[in-house]
């Protein structure tokens, strides 16, 4: 099996309306308020104004940048994929690990991700295509198709690492997409119970994934 | 460590209306159309008209029974915890099994009923605060309050299992609470990839239920 390379992440697009001076900073400080906005309220509740009243800033400075609610939310869902592929992608594709010791990072990476940025992760726990039924553009299609895309590309960084560690005889004899399955539901149900205002420091969270790490590596390892 | 009374299951209210000839087995019917209505629409977007399209019948029908969208949402809350510290709670009190077993037949048992019964645990995968921030009756407090604690009473079973195998060197020094949720994760992550039209036969669903419990108990275990 040849490893592909990591170039999930370099080809995500944006919802952000193509402004001049349209920064990433801006980008990043709405799917942020958004993110806590669709948390408190669900996505068919929040409006607009809710975003803007906790980014602290007008309605006009968000239509200047996005579109629509759906366009948010979409790109919420787009940039927290393109990070975990980013950051989870390049240990993915690293060839100094064996096998267990890069599902053990990629664990741990990804459990540091959902914690360090858990409004992100929450939102997009609330599902995407039950909230979207209403979005008929063309770019907001492709999007939504390309969020689909991400997360199985996601999910494959790990079964791909998974069957080596199946052939190199240093994991049981398991399916590896069906072995993917729990294992990521380990790690996104962090979301649920790391409390958001728990204000870690980061050596706490640190532990917090390796111990997260160490459970999904040993349910795949030869006992 | 005593072995508490599996006392949960049985003083779990219902929202159901108290009237004559108000059957468990209505009950059944409108909680399954509603379940199968929000997991289509989300909560927000769902009206008891929808309910009454999937169930077949008319909306009278359904406020014969419950008295508002948010009452069936509750209920379908607590019926679906109810099963599962039935079914589950019966397998953590018995005795002749040690806590290694035990754990397995648990996490077995709760992989089950997910996948049988997909639409109920998806559906409370959509959350409940969130949604519910308009309610205001007493009994609806009372009964959102009474989810949380059915929660914590659920994962409790996990917990007290865990500790004795813990205590009895039979699992790794976990800390039981924490290492109950990654646990938890890796069996309700099957509401978002098990596809509740796949209809495989019983022992398809129970070749999936053994996989994950041995994935959950090796996680678990000494190496």
């Amino acid at each position: 099996m040849t490893e592909p390379a990591n170039s999930g992440a370099s080809n995500v697009p944006s919802l952000l309306v193509d402004r001049p001076g349209a920064s990433d900073e801006a980008r990043a400080d709405i799917l942020k308020a958004a993110a806590i906005a669709f948390n408190a309220r669900g996505f068919e509740a929040t409006s607009i104004d809710d975003v803007a009243d906790v980014l602290g800033a007008s309605k006009g400075r968000i239509y200047h940048y996005y579109r629509s609610k759906a366009d948010i939310f979409l790109d919420l869902h787009l940039e927290s994929l393109r990070i975990l592929i980013d950051r989870v992608g390049s240990i993915a594709a690293r060839p100094d690990l064996g096998p267990v010791q890069r599902v053990r990072e990629m664990c741990f990476a990804h459990a540091i991700e959902v914690m360090t940025r858990i409004n992100y992760q929450k939102a997009t726990m609330l599902g995407l295509n039950r909230f979207l039924l209403s979005v008929s553009a063309p770019y907001q299609e492709a999007a939504r198709q390309r969020v689909n895309e991400l997360r199985d590309e996601y999910e494959d960084l790990f079964v791909r690492v998974i069957a080596k560690g199946v052939e190199a005889g240093e994991f049981r004899p398991v399916e590896p997409r069906f072995a993917s399955k729990p294992l990521l539901g380990a790690l996104n149900y962090v979301a649920n119970w790391y409390e958001e205002d728990r204000d870690d420091p980061l050596d706490a969270v640190e532990q917090i994934a390796a111990a997260l790490a160490d459970y999904c590596v040993r349910g795949l390892t030869q006992s």
